[in-house]
């Protein structure tokens, strides 16, 4: 069993969260969820979405893969010292670091992804790529692997990579089985980039 | 200014609601969302997600636009007489309902779908098209329009839906704006379903 521990925060993006969290969740015995966020306590965003999380310092079960999600509110955070502490001793400690969308934005400016491959989000590209020049920024990609780190494009592309983690670790039937059970045209290429010039 | 109203129950399956969701919520001048449950309160599922909704009784805004979702928490009520007569009082006095996946079971079992087209999904068809032999069940689908209702197959079919629901209400170049935002390939044929075999 591995933990999963999404790290949310106000104005996250709703389906940067939900989306992987259905895919993994689709996999009760493969892997457990928590929602974490630095204070605990109910996380809201712009869509209306009032969630229950827990304390990063009181989390029941120790993170195997952490899931960054992004959104409005990554914008503050990038300025928040004490957040980016938090994100990269949590990512330290994880086996596996995932981001989606904006996330890696976070990731970069923490100093986490120095050196290594990363995408984002194509709309807001040239934010993100602005919180760090040590990162090896690939824009044209659904996601990207460079050791364990996984980062995603924007918003549905953290699906796709989500089946990709899922395949890599559970073997590709297994992540075919999960898109079967969630109708989901899984798109298995992460190099393919619909979006690139959107 | 459409509100549209999340009626939610402990067990919904996180992602037929989230998808919908997101996608409306990238119009937020055009659709307001709430999240409603029968008692309001914190609503928990079984992906460890503990959602806060208001009580139908006391929602703020009125509702032109009902979604109902789907997920193991259906098969409890489709023997709740009295959550059977809420979702029709809701169903009656919205312009548009909506359903994802086995949120269409609810609906047929209340009688709302009676006559109509409808479709879900095809994991749960036979316990679906066993809550009423009143709805014309159309298996081969990935959604179905039939007057004021909107019913879609699995999960991810959710998604196809809201794009389609705005895309006939906001006009295509609104719906494709927000499938770009979201970086998502929408299945804009609404007759094409890759799981009708799964």
């Amino acid at each position: 069993m591995q933990t999963l521990t999404a790290l949310v925060f106000d104005d996250f993006e709703t389906l940067d969260l939900f989306g992987p969290i259905e895919l993994f969740g689709s996999l009760p015995n493969e892997f457990r969820i928590q929602f974490a966020s630095m204070k605990g306590g109910i996380i809201h965003n712009h869509h209306g979405v009032a969630l229950q999380t827990v304390a990063v310092a009181e989390l029941a079960h120790q993170t195997n893969i952490l899931l960054v999600v992004g959104g409005k509110g990554t914008r503050p955070l990038i300025n928040d010292s004490k957040f980016l502490q938090t994100l990269t001793t949590l990512a330290d400690n994880a086996d596996w670091v995932l981001s989606v969308c904006t996330g890696s934005a976070l990731l970069a400016k923490a100093g986490i992804l120095d050196h290594k491959r990363a995408t984002s989000n194509k709309r807001a590209w040239q934010w993100v790529t602005e919180q760090s020049d040590q990162v090896d920024w690939i824009k044209q990609a659904r996601w990207i692997v460079d050791g364990k780190f996984y980062t995603s494009s924007g918003v549905t592309a953290g699906m796709d990579m989500a089946l990709g983690f899922i395949a890599d670790r559970q073997g590709r039937d297994s992540a075919k089985e999960v898109a079967n059970y969630t109708e989901y045209r899984w798109q298995q290429d992460s190099r393919l980039d619909d979006f690139y010039n959107c």
